[in-house]
């Protein structure tokens, strides 16, 4: 197994998957129009018809790899590699018909992410990493991702998805940081990693991921000069909270001011 | 002038702005490697670029016109006929790289809007209406908007651009509401409007909007059989504060919600 073969299959995981979601976007009305109503969730059918294809593409390529998926558990997960997925990260985007929902594929090898993918396919937008590149394939272009350079916090971008996902203290933490900001964002998922990966976004703070809400983001992020470590500056490897920032500098102000 | 060559020149004027702003969209990085840092300010040059075609077009085409533009004022605004420009609606999303801003396109006759167009050039979608009807054409179609039916906030779907828009007990009566709703969403501007006609969101509460930034969407909403008033439940014929929603039974609800 080469890096072109990772890069290749994952690519294919991407199209294949994007390929069972699609039909289900922007499907609520009509689903609801001919089923009288009755319980039919446009958003679980994808995300489970989408994780289901991913696990039979992997377990007949790479038997012997582990797989967990947000959809389905957890499968020989103490193999040396195990695939992280993630089938519709935003599923509250997804639900309202807001295309910036990301597919997740992400690779471990020895618990450590060592590739990752997030697929959107509205707008037809891939941002993949290996933690020492990162690269962009869509309508603006084929090209490297780099993080843009940003001094201080009085100069960056910040998102989060919803200040909401914070409570008692984490919410004041978090207002502290984004008090300090230039401009805030709420409300991208996975996109808004991306876009620190592309140079847009400067600063992202949330808490509560799941495993497979970040580890697929972090070879794209690092690979792109970013950085990612939790609340308190240790690595990420399990979900949880996270700072992500495109500069040292920023994401250095932004753990002193969580930590205030 | 008949409708169709309303339809017509509107979808050439977003065709035609779109071609001048998207050379900036997620520009700014190579744009500040270039210049070293110095005064360049991507969505202020592509806001007044493409306000400038447009102005230009109208005026060659349809000289007895007014039009209200958000970057360079009002120009013969008492004409019975008035367009009301702004070709970057959501410019801290265009700033961040998120591809959800819009240019919005709409038409006054004697102060009543009677045609709007809202135009995504990167996601290439184009959401337009008269009041009586809406289209949406894109990636996801040619198709007639259509809003939801949605009997009760708790099964409401709610977005706003930013819970910092309300100051002090508009935020307290925005609360009310949101927490009323089934889920809530922030950060998209006028494509949150679109995806209440689309029938994906049912309820959009907003605060301290300029004309320019609702009045070219009020034909779309109204189109799709949606609802637009302020706060009070009176038209909005000039900004300010307003409530969309897609179902009546909503909007009531938002509304005595709001003034409790």
């Amino acid at each position: 197994m080469t890096v072109v073969d990772i890069a290749r299959f994952t690519d294919d995981l991407a199209t294949r998957s994007g390929q069972v979601i699609m039909p289900f976007f922007r499907s609520a009305l009509r689903a609801e129009d001919k089923s009288g109503g009755h319980d039919f969730d446009p958003v679980t059918e994808a995300d489970r018809a989408a994780e289901a294809l991913m696990r039979q593409l992997i377990r007949a390529t790479f038997p012997a790899h582990g797989i967990a998926g947000e959809e389905f558990g957890d499968e020989q997960t103490d193999a040396d590699y195990v695939w992280v997925l993630d089938p519709i990260d935003g599923t509250k985007a997804f639900i309202a018909g807001l295309p910036l929902w990301g597919t997740l594929i992400g690779l471990k090898h020895k618990g450590q992410p060592v590739y990752g993918l997030m697929h959107q396919p509205f707008t037809g937008e891939r941002f993949v990493g290996d933690g020492q590149g990162a690269r962009y394939r869509g309508p603006a272009g084929d090209h490297a991702l780099k993080t843009r350079a940003c001094a201080s916090l009085a100069e960056a971008t910040i998102s989060t998805t919803s200040p909401h996902m914070f409570k008692g203290e984490a919410l004041a933490a978090y207002r502290r940081v984004e008090e300090a900001c230039r401009l805030h964002r709420y409300g991208y998922d996975c996109y808004a990693y991306c876009m620190v990966a592309a140079g847009h976004i400067d600063l992202v703070i949330e808490a509560g991921l799941k495993p497979c809400d970040i580890l697929p983001l972090i070879p794209i992020i690092t690979g792109a000069g970013g950085i990612v470590t939790d609340w308190q500056g240790n690595p990420v490897t399990d979900g949880g909270s996270v700072v992500v920032a495109g500069d040292a500098r920023v994401h250095a102000a932004a753990l002193s001011l969580l930590s205030a």
